[in-house]
């Protein structure tokens, strides 16, 4: 029997530690989206969100092309999906691309935070999803060139992730029994002791 | 007169734009910091909103390197920085080395999203440090390849920024004049429109 949104949402929650930010704890990457529109208000609170991001000498790398379903542009990234993605994110109300400026300064000089800082804008951006009771997916899994191409994307500005975008639906509308398993397995993570050091390979002592 | 750290507070904190995330809008990268330690327990939360942050085929290529005030670790990165970011960040209780897997998956190929991930893992990081009451500055003005020698950090792990990290203190507690004007000017960012197309180069229209 397939669980429901709320079944999933109590195994892929994050942890309670101590003063952890609800819309860190509780967002995770969801394939199963409704089709319910995502209102001018929201997208103006999630592109507010990436807009503060912090980055490197103030560059804001950041560019983001909108897709929304029906569009030419949400067809055109659509059409760039792997087979997999593709399954599942066509339904999707919006199918943002975000791509990083890597030129910047006076001198117009390689930035070599641009992939960094997009990362960043684009995190900002999908906790706020969270905090909106909207669900995010980023993919990598697209044909970058042809992206590029279909979109005419200057070669100056570097492909990020696509992102699906809007109201989650029950796990049982994924078109298959793969996805369903997905929608609803535990999510997993290295250990703390992996991932912070207090000297190189040296496990800091986080309690 | 120099302003206050509440007067600094209105002139930094982002426009009221309805649902945005308090934690994201009030966020900004402040360069007084007080001596006043950070908590085992804060820094188990602020890691543990790094570790949920999603990675490409859940990769996470994060690896952060901490250090506390005191230890060779601080000092091993304190002494890379460049000369601007010297004066300030010193004091901070602590300076983090954020570095990135570069390789990845079963055949420990190039993983094009390393630096991506690492940036996006770090937004939650600061963003989880403003709900916790913590300031965070963000650094790429410094030695790379002295911290990389200096913290004995493999070639297939990419340097990313050093963060600074602690409870902020009052603008006129900077060594210098410029760095109390830069704590209280305004803060920049491009519009909406700059950065959110619905075709590459038109701007979507988001009211």
């Amino acid at each position: 029997m397939t669980l429901s949104m709320k079944e999933a949402h109590q195994i892929k929650v994050a942890p309670d530690v101590e003063g952890l930010l609800p819309a860190i704890r509780e967002r995770w990457s969801p394939r199963s989206f409704t089709e319910r529109a995502v209102s001018t208000a929201q997208l103006a609170a999630l592109f507010e969100a990436a807009r503060w991001a912090p980055s490197s000498s103030n560059e804001q790398p950041w560019r983001y092309i909108l897709g929304l379903n029906g569009s030419a542009t949400h067809e055109k990234i659509a059409e760039t999906l792997v087979g997999f993605n593709r399954h599942w994110a066509l339904k999707a109300p919006l199918l943002v691309l975000g791509t990083a400026r890597t030129l910047g300064g006076k001198r117009n000089a390689p930035n070599a935070y641009a992939m960094y800082d997009l990362g960043a804008a684009t995190a900002l951006l999908v906790v706020e999803a969270q905090a909106l009771g909207l669900a995010t997916h980023q993919m990598g899994g697209f044909d970058h060139d042809a992206v590029r191409k279909a979109l005419e994307i200057p070669e100056e500005y570097a492909i990020g992730s696509v992102i699906a975008l809007g109201y989650q639906a029950e796990p049982a509308e994924l078109p298959n029994e793969t996805l369903i398993a997905r929608e609803t397995e535990p999510r997993s993570r290295k250990p703390l002791n992996e991932i912070v050091y207090s000297a190189w390979d040296v496990p800091a002592e986080l309690g």
